[in-house]
C-alpha cells in the first residue's frame, strides 16, 4: 500500500506574553502569543509541521478550522501530493462549503495556510533542504505552475511570471552564495512595543544599533503626544543615519493618519506601517499620496493575493510586507512575491510573532535568490523572544539573518515547549496562572 | 440584582439540501444550507435569536467563533447593553486577540454577527416591534450613534450622515403606511439554480412571472455554452418586460468576466453579480467600466463596511447587496445603507439561504421608510425554500414582501425544526444519512 496523510493534529499553544507586555501595540493592548500548531502525519512515520499565528483567544476557533479542513486531505497519498501541491492547496482553499466561511479570508484562510506549510515542510524535509534553497532550486516553469492565477491574470500573467523569473536566472548561483555567506538584512521591533518605559526603549534603541540594525521599528498610534515623545527619543539615541520605522497597527481612519503623520514627520519616520484598516487599498492610496517621502506599509493583516493585487495596482504601497501564516501557505506567498515583483515593490516580511521570524525568512532568500534578485530596500523583522522553543531556531549576526541550512520551513516547535505551553491545561498555564 | 446576559448558546444546525440541488452554483455545487444559530438567554429568562449562515461543512466552526466571543458579553447588564447597543458591537469586534482572526472579516465576524444581531432581536421583542419599524422610528441622532466611523470618514462623516437622515425623515410616515399597504418588491431566484434542469428553469421562470416577479435570477460560470442556452431559455420563456439577472458567484477572473458577459449580452441580463473575487474592488470597477449598461452587483461575500465604502468610492457598483449575517450585524448594516444612500447606489439584499429573507427584509424596508426613502431600483432577493422551519415566516404577496408586524428581527427558528435538524445528531441527519 502506497504511504498516505494519516492525520492532520491540531494543537492550541499559547505563550503568556500578556505578562511582560512583549508585542503591545496600538490595537493588541496584551497579547498572549500563541499558535494553532500543525502536524501531518504519514502511514510511512515521517511528519511535517506547520502553524497559524494567533495573539490568544481564538487560537481555539483557529484549531478547530483546522480540524474542520483536516478530513479534506487525509488518507491522499504523499507523493500524489508532494507532486502537486498547487492542486493540495486548491482543494483546501477552494472547499465549496468550507470556503464560504471566507473566502479566502480569516480563521478558515490561515488554516488553509498551516495545513499547506505543514505539507512543504514534510517536502522539504525529504528533499534534505531548507524551503528557500527547494524553491529557489525549482524552475521557472515549477514555481509558476504553484500559483493559482484565477484572480490575478488582470495585473499579471502567467507569460509574465515565467518572464520574471527566467530573467532571474543567470545570478541564482552567486546570489546563493552571497546569501551563504552574508545572510540577509534584518531589521528590529523589540525596542518599540507600546509597553515599555521611555527609558527601556530609548536603552533598547541603541542596543539594536550596537547590534548591527540599520532599521528599528517603534509602535504609534495609542496618543499622539506619546508618540511624538518616543519617536523623539529614539532618534536622538540612534542619531540620523538609523531608520525608524513606525508602525500604527490600523489606528487610524485615512484622514487622521495624514494629519498624525504629519505630527511625526519631523522625526523622519522611514515607514509607515499599517496606518489605517488592512481592508483599505484606497484608503492607503490617499495616505500614500498625503505623507511622502513617508513610506507606506502593510501586510501582516492583508488576507490573501487580491488584495496585494490591488494594493499594488493602486499604487498604495511602497513596501509589501507578507506574512507567513496569514494567507494559504507558501503557495499564496509565491504569489505575492511575483505580484511584487511584477510591480518593482521591495517585500519586507512581517515576523516576531511565534515562529514567524523562523518560517518567513525562507520567503525573504527564496525572493532574492530566484525571484527579484535584490535585497535593496529589503529587511525581515526581527524581535528577540520565543526563539527558544523552536527545533532550529533563527540566527541574526551583525543585524542579518543567517541562512538556514536543515531541512523545512522553520516551523518545528520542540516537543517539551508544546506540552508546556499547551492551552489550557499544559503546566505554564495550569500552575502559573 | 439587574438582569444580566445569562448566556450565548450556540447549536449548529443543518439542513440536507444538497440532496435536492436547491441552492447549487458555480461555487456551490452541493451546499447544506445551515446556520450556527444563537439564543441569548437572560437571567429574567427574556431570549433573544441570532444566526450565522453557512452551506454545509464549517458550520461547526462558526459555532466554535461564537462561542470564544460569549465569555466577552455573557454577565453584562441587559439594561446598559440595550442602551449602548454601538459598544455592544465594539466590544465584539474590537476585542484586542479575538479580532486577529480577521480582522473584521470572516468566521469570527460573522459570529460577532450573530450575537450583536441577536441582542437586537431582544431589543425588539421588549420594544414589541419589528426590527425595521424600531429602526424607522429612532431619531437621526440615535442612529448615527449605532455606526462605527472610524475607518469611514473620508467618504462619509457623522455629520453628513445625520444630515441624510434629516432630510428622509418628513416622509417617514407616509413611507411606512404604503409599506403597510404594499410591501416591498421582491426578485427570485427559485428558477435559476445550476443543478436545475432547462425543463425545470423553464417552468419555474414562467411560475415566477405568474407570481407577479418583475425580476428572476439566474446562476451562470460553469459553462459559456451552457449559460448562453439557459439564459436564452429564460429570456423566451419570461419575453422582454421582465428583468433577469445572472450570478456568477466568483467563477470569473477579471478578463474572462468580460468576455463571458459579452456572450450573454444580447439576452439583455439585468446585473451581473459576483462576476469575480468578492475582494476585487478594482477588478469590478473595471468589469463595470466594460459590460455597461449591463449592472454589476455584489455584497453578499462582502466582508464589511471598509469593503463597502470602496466599493462605492470606486464607482465599482450599480447594485449594493448586503447581508444579514456576513457583517457584525444590524450596527454595520446600518452603516452600510448609510453609505449606499451617500452615494446613491440602491441596495438589493442578498437573501435566499437559512432566514435571510426573514432578517433582510428588515433592514431593507428600514432604508425605504428612513434612509434611502424609496424602492426605486430597489428588491429584495426571494428563494422558496426552509421558511417552514422559522416562527415568524416571510409572507410574499403579489412578487412583494409583506412587512413583518410581529415583534424581533426574524431570525427565531422553530425549536422542533431545531431538534430535527441539528447537527451531527438531529434525527433528520442520524436517520437519513
Amino acid at each position: 500500500m502506497s504511504e498516505v496523510i494519516a492525520a492532520v493534529d491540531a494543537i492550541d499553544v499559547r505563550f503568556p506574553t500578556s505578562r511582560e507586555l512583549d508585542g503591545s501595540d496600538a490595537m493588541n493592548p496584551e497579547p498572549d502569543y500563541s499558535a494553532a500548531y500543525v502536524t501531518l502525519r504519514t502511514s510511512g512515520g515521517e511528519e511535517g509541521f506547520g502553524l497559524a499565528f494567533t495573539v490568544g483567544r481564538g487560537n481555539d476557533v483557529q484549531v478547530a478550522a483546522i480540524r474542520a479542513l483536516a478530513p479534506l486531505v487525509v488518507g491522499l497519498p504523499v507523493a500524489e501530493v508532494l507532486a502537486d501541491l498547487r492542486g493540495f492547496s486548491d482543494r483546501l482553499t477552494g472547499d465549496s462549503q468550507l470556503r464560504w466561511l471566507g473566502p479566502h479570508k480569516g480563521a478558515i484562510h490561515m488554516a488553509a495556510g498551516a495545513i499547506v506549510n505543514a505539507a512543504w515542510d514534510l517536502y522539504a524535509r525529504r528533499e534534505g533542504k531548507p524551503l528557500w534553497r527547494l524553491l529557489a532550486e525549482m524552475s521557472p516553469t515549477q514555481l509558476v505552475s504553484l500559483v493559482d492565477f484565477r484572480y490575478l491574470r488582470d495585473a499579471l500573467t502567467p507569460e509574465e511570471a515565467l518572464d520574471l523569473l527566467q530573467r532571474a536566472q543567470p545570478g541564482r548561483e552567486q546570489r546563493q552564495n552571497d546569501l551563504l555567506a552574508r545572510g540577509y538584512p534584518a531589521y528590529t521591533t523589540t525596542p518599540g512595543w507600546l509597553g515599555y518605559t521611555d527609558e527601556k526603549l530609548v536603552r533598547l534603541s541603541k542596543e539594536a544599533v550596537d547590534d548591527g540594525f540599520g532599521l528599528i521599528k517603534l509602535k504609534v498610534g495609542a496618543d499622539n503626544d506619546t508618540d511624538i515623545r518616543r519617536v523623539a527619543l529614539a532618534r536622538e539615541a540612534v542619531g540620523a543615519g538609523i531608520r525608524i520605522a513606525i508602525d500604527a497597527n490600523q489606528a487610524w481612519g485615512v484622514e487622521q493618519a495624514i494629519s498624525w503623520l504629519k505630527s511625526l514627520a519631523a522625526y523622519d519616520p522611514y515607514w509607515i506601517e499599517e496606518p489605517t484598516s488592512p481592508d483599505d487599498v484606497l484608503g492607503h492610496a490617499a495616505i500614500r499620496q498625503a505623507v511622502a517621502p513617508i513610506k507606506v506599509a502593510t501586510g501582516e493583516h492583508c488576507h490573501n493575493q487580491v488584495m496585494f493585487k490591488q494594493l499594488l495596482q493602486a499604487n498604495a504601497i511602497d513596501v509589501l510586507q507578507l506574512d507567513a501564516t496569514r494567507v494559504a501557505g507558501v503557495n499564496e506567498n509565491i504569489a505575492i512575491l511575483l505580484l511584487a515583483a511584477k510591480f518593482g515593490v521591495p517585500v519586507c516580511p512581517h515576523a516576531g510573532g511565534v515562529g514567524l521570524c523562523e518560517m518567513v525568512q525562507h520567503l525573504a532568500m527564496f525572493d532574492y535568490v530566484a525571484v527579484s534578485g535584490s535585497t535593496e530596500g529589503r529587511v525581515i523583522e526581527y524581535v528577540d523572544h520565543l526563539h527558544q522553543h523552536f527545533v532550529d531556531p533563527v540566527a541574526i549576526r551583525g543585524g542579518r539573518y543567517v541562512a538556514p541550512e536543515g531541512p523545512g520551513i522553520g516551523a518545528r516547535m520542540r516537543p517539551e515547549s508544546v506540552a508546556a505551553y499547551k492551552f489550557p491545561d499544559g503546566p505554564q498555564w495550569t500552575t502559573q496562572r
